[in-house]
């Protein structure tokens, strides 16, 4: 099944590179085979991380996994920030965050909590705190940048310094939860499969995986405004639904998977890492990295946003905190996304 | 008891009619008369519910009692809405939530933890857990909703849309609790006492109770403006005080009362279970119903009143998902509806 | 080592007093000495407590301790509010809140987990979720009368009397809570050592140091304006920042010290029951004191730091709640700290 996934990926890889170069192609058959080549790109350097990180262990495995599944979301971000379009960057990164905790989270329970007897999923509760303390903190500086804005306070002159400081702390919070993490011992070690492939192959494929994401997402960032335009959507919808669907669905389909066959341990993992690192890793280094592009990343969101990812932190953590789960509290998660998507689409 | 309780009832009921019609009764009069007659109908309602349900044990009265009392806070709100007062109606349910959250589950802990020998009210903390999610998923959007509109968003122009979808989305949520609240074993199976009435008697009541509920409702609204008018009350403290007191205070004294006579499963399943149908059930169910009626409800509330709730979604959401509660906790409640009911004495 | 202590609290003090009075002196200077003197007589204020209180057992020491430990505070507020200095007046409150909710605890934390075989701090959670309790409590009326004030709302013309009734409410609830809190069984008990000192000398020098912290609380006050126009530092960083920590900092470094002595429980119950005695008992008794001073405390901060406030109640609820805590939580709120301390420097 994977050399399919292979054949197909590479496919709408070089597909979506003709659609970009080649004229006569629309622009949005162009965004939507980006779309599907970066979504099939995620896949590949999810799976190929974990048949290299076997050897490691589900905690560094998935965190493995994590950082390198989101390499296409940094990209697709940065590629954004250097044409200007700043909101696609900022309601790309949330999206990534929210889409996860509120869709994949919500699906997962659903999917884990139904497969059990009596219908509660059970799992560590020390990962979901710690991926609530960590979105707290992330959290904490968007309110307290969001409030300064909104009342005009002098600090809102300096948003960037306070940003930056904000961010190298959260960096430095985020590697000492890593390590941390890495050094405990874990729940679910004896979860998981064997790996299928060589490690020269995985690592040749994480490699090019790797490399044509970066493409890929170049020519998705540059398909996405006039698509946007033909298709009549918001650059919030388009940022916060379709570009962090495609960067995270198809990757944590996965997660679904897992939690299907059994594993609540390990999907439960895959999806609270991937939150806790864009969040409290991947949003700080953007930040950082900003200083280069021709648009500034900012702690500043829009007030809905900021008030989407602070309760969205408050109610993973209120679900997830006692290592349990039950299918309501999953359809309550899929709930707060229609609810957020809705939104979305209605904003500018 | 319950027979003498039953003669008041119809002659208040009585009297609130003709106070209603007959010329020479002042608007203060048939308010106050109204306002009576609608806290002794939920009585009975509530009473007559109990005995129904005795055969189905304690969760499916609870939620059968909570559903069948918060009739005339139905009927209020639909009559308010026709009536054009959109702020009566607004903060009628919330004060539901409200007045049950900080006041009743106030008294019921500072009552059932004193006969406490160690003063620590325990129960089991599952339904608590589960209030709590249904409160934050209500407060996600009406949050959402507050912060578009203040930032006046291209989606504040959207609410009612927005709404809608939202309505339908948290039924879903709250149609998934019920059926797994139903099913899951209960704790507190064993309190509670034997029916005093015979299941005709108590389904008669139930529907005389209900209809005159309707009644009685209509008459209550319609000498509200007035009454607030020469009594110098805001509409807010009104409805989220007075309105939500009658509609609940007298239902509820249930839960103080089984609290005191040491029931404490079932006096924090009467509260919860009222807390959360209102948020969960009634708001987005009157959401819907007001698209026929002369004034649209939305999610979109002040942004005093949307702090309210979050703030109380989280404060009751902390004391209670331990599964114990202390005096002082009980207190804490109390004083935040203190505070809560003097903001609103002096808002319009 | 105490009486080296003692002597040098003891110069400082004077000369501190002769910097007030004395030509000759730069502002800043006085600012400097008057700032050492106050933490040096809180530290004086606090050790001497802890000798008095040996033999009521470590709950009533850590709550006499906090209390007359929170004397500075009292007084540099009561004399910053008499200069008309509101600003400062409310960020030292807050920043006596913050300085030991996110540094002081983070550092306990960081401390307290190294030593751990695990790495892990244990503690009994009960201390924490009430103060978890109380904080929310307070910032329940902070976030209403701020969203009431952002609204315009009505009720936004009676802050004060809103505030009276609500520092009353608070001061119930916290007057309940000690009640209770004295009256349970202790956690960590037998922690602690022997007293150093008799009774009397104990005596003479908790009166002493409380009479001399008024006339530095006022030395301080006086040199802090032309100190802060002097070195360019904006008021809300004084007052959120230094005269936080002068106040609080050598005194809670004690409870750095007991953490890193291997006693959990007692460095948790010292940093929990100020900030508890801050927030539900200074701040209200303080909003009544200011009815006789000439500029009036109201519980109306402005938006950045009712969010901080709010903020930091979650995320230490979040932390401490399950009893436990690691070094990356520790690092979390100082980080958080940091975050909050680079807003407060550009504020005016």
């Amino acid at each position: 099944m994977e050399r399919a996934g292979l054949v197909v990926v590479a496919a709408l890889t070089v597909l979506a590179g003709i659609a970009r170069y080649a004229s006569g192609f629309g622009h949005v058959a162009a965004f939507v085979l980006a779309g599907l080549a970066l979504a099939g790109g995620a896949w590949i350097v999810s799976f190929s991380t974990e048949q290299v990180g076997q050897r490691f262990g589900p905690a560094a495995t998935g965190l493995l996994q994590a950082t390198l599944g989101n390499l296409p979301e940094f990209f697709v971000v940065v590629f954004a920030l250097n044409a200007g379009q700043r909101v696609v960057a900022q309601t790309a990164i949330l999206g990534s965050i929210l889409v996860n905790a509120l869709l994949v989270l919500g699906l997962v329970i659903i999917v884990g909590s139904l497969r059990e007897r009596d219908h509660v999923m059970r799992f560590s509760p020390r990962l979901p705190n710690d991926t609530a303390t960590l979105l707290l903190i992330a959290s904490f500086i968007v309110v307290l940048v969001g409030l300064t804005n909104s009342a005009h306070d002098s600090a809102s002159h300096h948003i960037k310094t306070i940003s930056i400081v904000s961010a190298v702390a959260i960096l430095a919070v985020y590697g000492f939860w890593v390590r941390q993490y890495l050094a405990a011992p874990q729940a679910g070690a004896e979860e998981g499969g064997k790996p299928r492939l060589s490690q020269v192959a995985s690592l040749t494929l994480l490699v090019v995986a790797g490399i044509a994401s970066a493409f890929v997402s170049d020519w998705f960032v540059h398909a996405l405004e006039p698509s946007i335009h033909t298709l009549g959507i918001s650059q919030t919808f388009a940022g916060l639904v379709i570009v962090a669907t495609a960067g995270n669905a198809v990757e944590h389909a996965a997660g679904v998977v897992l939690a299907y066959k059994g594993y609540p341990e390990l999907a439960v993992s895959v999806v609270k890492n991937s939150i806790a690192q864009v969040a409290a890793f991947l949003l700080p280094l953007l930040v950082l990295v900003s200083l280069f592009t021709t648009t500034t990343l900012t702690f500043a969101f829009a007030p809905v946003y900021t008030g989407a990812l602070l309760g969205t932190a408050v109610i993973i953590w209120q679900i997830t905190t006692d290592g349990e789960a039950t299918p309501f509290e999953g359809v309550a998660l899929v709930a707060a996304f229609v609810i957020l998507a809705t939104v979305a689409a209605f904003e500018t």
